[in-house]
């Protein structure tokens, strides 16, 4: 199968992390992969409260590359609920480490919104579980066919 | 950054949890939290079908703290999809067993609804993967301004 | 608690898989059990987009079990992003595996769709992060009186 990829990683640190009100969660975590000197990592849990949450869908019908006239931009001041936030953690050839992170919203109605996160501010708090992945022979790259940042995999 | 707090767990026990139709989720996690001897563990993943949700969300605009009048009950009487059940469990000080739970729903319409979970009545079957964290140095707590039970995170 | 099941695992095996455009979620995932040798596995982390996605709700008010009748089935061209995708790979007692999926769609309105997930195909990339769970006494059937795939858990 050609476009099917997987590479072993070994457990390596795992961390509970809480962000207090008023705070980037996009800052904080990259704060943290500097602090706690993270490479690669995936989030288990988040649950929380966000306001001012920007994030994007892809316009119906769009092709790929995923160009910014293709995403439908999204605002949401909130309060909402933080029900879900799934993402990784991986450094870029660079070195730095690229954080991809999606994005589930609980709104006043009890309907649920959501996508790609750009950022989100931390309303009463933020509760997040994260498991530092021990891997070589993988790196975050610019896709160009895709126009998103993808994930190079170094076959095992 | 003052705002960020994070602490190092070990891994502890791994567990794979069913519930079967009937049975009230946060009780069975309860029991199995005092049956297992659980003080610290982080859901996973959870797939399964619930009836009677009761969850709620933020009123928009609201302030903090997070008080009765600034939230918005949903009642879903269902049977719904349950599409992610996030959360943690954490010991108070008292050593009794608080479990924060955030739920995702799939509506008959395809749509999603879901917010913090007060409870929901399991309908067809559930299924939980959840890790035990072995962690010291961190509690839940009633938080005043936040309105809502927080964790304190000694820091490393 | 009568109705309350759960058995300890081990960790096992760790993989990060990518997926690339135009494959099938659900093909892709079977090709990787078999070939990495899967029995039992839970996913903790997806992100991605898709298209072409199919997944099904359960009718208001419907009993159990869930038949087909009782379904609502959804048909999403997209794309979509990929927010979510909960579940499990348990081996039948067959030795085949078989892979229970719940997804979560954001929309280009920024509302998130989702629910028992038939397939998808991958729009932009697809990253999953994935844990081996080793265990014994767990197996998938055919629940008769849910309608659907069960787990049977063999009390530790």
């Amino acid at each position: 199968m050609n476009g099917l990829h997987y590479r072993q990683w070994q457990p390596g640190r795992n961390f509970l992390i809480k962000i207090e009100p008023g705070e980037s969660l996009r800052t904080c975590l990259n704060q943290f992969a500097l602090d706690a000197g993270i490479h690669h990592a995936v989030i288990v849990s988040a649950v929380g409260s966000v306001c001012k949450a920007e994030f994007r869908g892809i316009k119906s019908g769009a092709k790929r590359p995923i160009s910014e006239p293709r995403m439908s931009r999204h605002h949401l001041e909130g309060p909402l609920e933080l029900i879900g936030l799934e993402g990784n953690l991986i450094a870029e050839s660079s070195g730095s480490v690229d954080i991809h992170l999606h994005i589930l919203l609980g709104k006043s109605s009890g309907e649920v919104a959501g996508g790609h996160l750009f950022d989100a501010e931390v309303f009463a708090g933020c509760e997040i579980a994260l498991c530092e992945m021990q891997v070589t022979g993988v790196a975050r790259y610019a896709s160009k066919s895709s126009g998103t940042p993808a994930i190079y995999i170094e076959e095992d």
